[in-house]
């Protein structure tokens, strides 16, 4: 049992309990929040005017060799991070996503400083452009540190990854990070940072944690802070309209679990290796951190002809998948992250199960495997099929665990119909043999999707999956899913900095641009 | 006197008159807006399934095309335009700022195209990475059409470029326009579309306009849509937190007027051409389209040392601006857009009088030049001198109109952090020869600031000026300025387009980008 922490101003604070948190495998008490309200005004003053200062010594570089070194840091240690993981549901390969999905992410951040300046904070986005006829005047555009704060507001489901692959393009563009996690898994959130603090390699004020609520943090943050949301749409919707940061525009991003589609085109048979990958890929994403993913797949799109068919096989994987205490090797699904995430999940699948066919699961006689799991937060993947899948509440609803509903479609535009009635996802998967589908589907799906896989035999042996968010690709969508950009390689370091437009003779723009005088 | 309609789903609506609008010159009646409230459902269907698809049958060349000879056939018309432009107070001059420089943007837009793709809809944003080691699996980016509808609603000042400068790059996106400009000023706006109209050259549904209020079209929106805003930060604020738009994570850009401000240089004494450039951009910022931009100068920052030379030498040229009827050969600076405009500088200006000294103007015994312009809109040029520059109001009120406060400062840190009070701007103006000074002042004012000149004697002879956008640079700034980003060439058109990473076997991605699979 230990008493979790904020880290504020260069200060651990918090010595009374408050939350208790509970192990996901038998609901022991594994930590508690703690009672004390930080001082969010200290935190945001401190970050200003320490964290900012000991950030901008440094430049592109030099925070790009410090993100690396944390990446190491952190891998050396990661075994006290897995020992937490498990507690919060996860299975070790769950853990590897986050844990070393995390680290993943610095490591490719500080990579991606070869494309940086090679000196200094002003990042210098070309090219000079003559505004006259003689080359007397001529404009460019600068990226420059904000100067403020990244107040970064995280989910339950990766308490490690969540945290740093916000954190690494923050860090890079020159501002300090104010880190918020979910409470549930907080302890595992709480874990990393004392190790990031313990490795002594990160300017001072460059990071701070937050255990608990946010208190009046987003009433206190200014123009040249920014805040990300990573959680429910229902929550980024009422943390936008904030009146302090619609009053000074300050830049909200939003990622919003959404209702994520997988299409098996109408080119595929159940003969094809097509067809095996389609299936293997829901059930995938229907257990991997036992579906708690905002990306997993919950709409499974399938031809009418065909539904029998992956129902079938699906329910066959589904029911070879032992679900129980992650720290059993045999296990191949762990637990929801908490009991109330297990009741939200149950009430879910009871709406969704009305006008549905319960394929699998349900819970029904289900039983976790393990000692003392009976307090744990297990719930038995269930698979649904629509009856009418244009008009099924899975369109809408989202239960967030290992559940999924197959839906029938006639043809490729009634598919594409189903797709975009998520109103916005993060992330699409097409499974098709033919480049003519996958044109037209993804030129489709693009619109309301943030990230698309065409999955096929060719792609199969090294896909990373429809889940899976990389630090190269854009991680985000429109609509539902919150209507923001994360990662995608440096986009997302150009997101946390001001781009300003710069005028001038072409002297003086070289001089600002730190180049040689171009023509 | 015309009844002005609005253009909505292929016909022209609205026969009973409802608002009266007055020349700004001698108040005689111009138009009336309409009673009829359009249907916007009706206007929102229309462009989602006539706009869209008409527009998608083109691609972006063919749609550049257009732009291009839409920019031809308004300049064929422009002395229609003008007529009207007068009423709006502005000079022959400042109507070219906005006619001009409104068919000016179409023109830029439609050059732009030779980096856009060749055929199609679909804009490949390389490059492919390889996500796995034997190149089996990789990843790029795509935009593509969002297939929603772009609603943008604009301020008085710009009724041609206003609209212009936000449809050309949503065109150029594929997606349509509902236009919806500022009601005091909407008689040039409604011209505009008409002309545009006449000319047949776009797309049925790719541009329709709202004379009026906009009722209860932000509710009706949905998540492929966007909408932008350019106009006062409170009423940029009060539209970003409409439920729908909130919920539904729709894009929300805005373009607020800021407090922009203009620093001489500590460098530059009164014998310096430079001291002349200077004195020379307030005055023209202060009476252009008198005042009435929000990227004007507001804020004045002046070496304490040289600050009653610089008021001086304003005094002198504001006094020989000639104001009056903006049809006369004479006359340097026109009217404000309304009356309603005219009170409420004179009550900006009042606020901003407490703690400052009236150098020049004020009102007292001004009279404009021209016949029956006592009901006219007009307002002398006003210069103030704050006695406290840490503590004016100038910071934070804003006089939408021909009026600017010197401010002093003692050194170029001072004079940094005065020009931060602004919290955010659209554009600001450093008067310098020292690219040590630019260096310096350029890369800590770039972090609250859209578009900053740097301005010396050789950039003069080009300088397109302090407050003019330019549809290659970046418009819009952080914070008070409303966080937006307009123009900046094709990043426009980017902003206007969904992003989609897209992962699978090199062969598919080369489909679906239609570009040869690259290694």
């Amino acid at each position: 049992m230990t008493q979790l922490q904020s880290y504020i101003a260069g200060r651990w604070i918090g010595q009374q309990p408050a939350q208790t948190l509970r192990s996901a495998i038998d609901g022991t008490v594994v930590a508690h929040t703690h009672a004390e309200t930080p001082d969010f005004a200290e935190a945001l003053h401190y970050a200003r005017t320490v964290g900012v200062p000991a950030m901008l010594k440094t430049d592109f570089q030099q925070r790009a060799g410090m993100l690396k070194a944390l990446a190491k840091y952190l891998g050396e240690h990661k075994e006290a991070m897995y020992e937490l993981s498990f507690h919060t549901g996860a299975t070790r390969t769950d853990g590897w996503v986050d844990i070393e999905g995390g680290t993943g992410t610095l490591f490719a951040y500080a990579s991606m400083a070869k494309e940086l300046p090679k000196s200094g904070n002003l990042w210098h986005e070309g090219p000079q452009m003559p505004l006259g006829k003689t080359g007397a005047f001529a404009g460019t555009h600068v990226l420059v540190p904000r100067g403020g704060v990244a107040v970064h507001i995280n989910a339950f489901n990766f308490p490690v990854w969540g945290l740093l692959e916000k954190f690494a393009p923050t860090f890079l563009a020159g501002m300090p990070t104010i880190g918020k996690p979910a409470s549930a898994t907080s302890f595992l959130t709480e874990k990393m940072v004392r190790l990031v603090n313990e490795s002594g390699i990160l300017p001072e004020g460059a990071l701070q944690l937050i255990i608990g609520g946010t208190g009046d943090l987003l009433d206190r943050v200014e123009e040249q802070d920014v805040v990300t949301f990573t959680g429910s749409a229902d929550t980024a919707a009422k943390l936008r309209a904030t009146a302090n940061i619609v009053n000074r525009s300050i830049p909200f991003n939003a990622e919003a679990d959404s209702l994520n589609c997988a299409v098996l085109a109408p080119d595929v048979t159940p003969d094809d290796e097509e067809f095996d990958l389609y299936v293997k890929e829901i059930a995938r994403e229907m257990t991997q951190k036992a579906g708690q993913k905002c990306t997993a797949i919950r709409r499974a799109l399938v031809p009418a002809d065909r539904i029998d068919a992956v129902a079938a096989k699906l329910k066959e994987r589904l029911a070879k998948t032992t679900v129980g205490d992650p720290r059993l090797e045999n296990v191949r699904m762990g637990a929801l992250a908490s009991k109330s995430q297990q009741a939200d999940v149950a009430d879910r699948v009871a709406t969704l199960s009305q006008g549905a066919e319960v394929v699998f699961g349900g819970g029904e006689g289900f039983a976790a495997v393990g000692e003392g799991v009976g307090e744990g937060a297990f719930f038995q993947p269930t698979l649904l099929l629509a009856k009418n899948a244009a008009n099924h509440a899975a369109h809408d609803v989202e239960a967030f665990g290992p559940v999924s509903t197959l839906m029938a479609y006639g043809d490729l535009d009634e598919a594409l119909a189903l797709a975009a009635r998520g109103k916005g996802s993060l992330a699409g998967t097409l499974v098709t043999k033919d480049a003519a589908t996958a044109v037209k589907a993804i030129t489709a799906m693009a619109a309301t999707h943030g990230r698309l896989q065409v999955l096929d035999r060719a792609a199969a042996p090294e896909s990373t999956g429809h889940g899976s968010a990389l630090p190269y690709l854009k991680h985000g969508g429109p609509g539902r899913a919150g209507g923001g950009e994360e990662l995608g390689g440096l986009r997302a370091v150009k997101h946390l900095m001001q781009r300003a437009a710069v005028q001038g003779s072409p002297a003086m723009l070289a001089a600002v641009t730190g180049e040689s005088a171009a023509g």
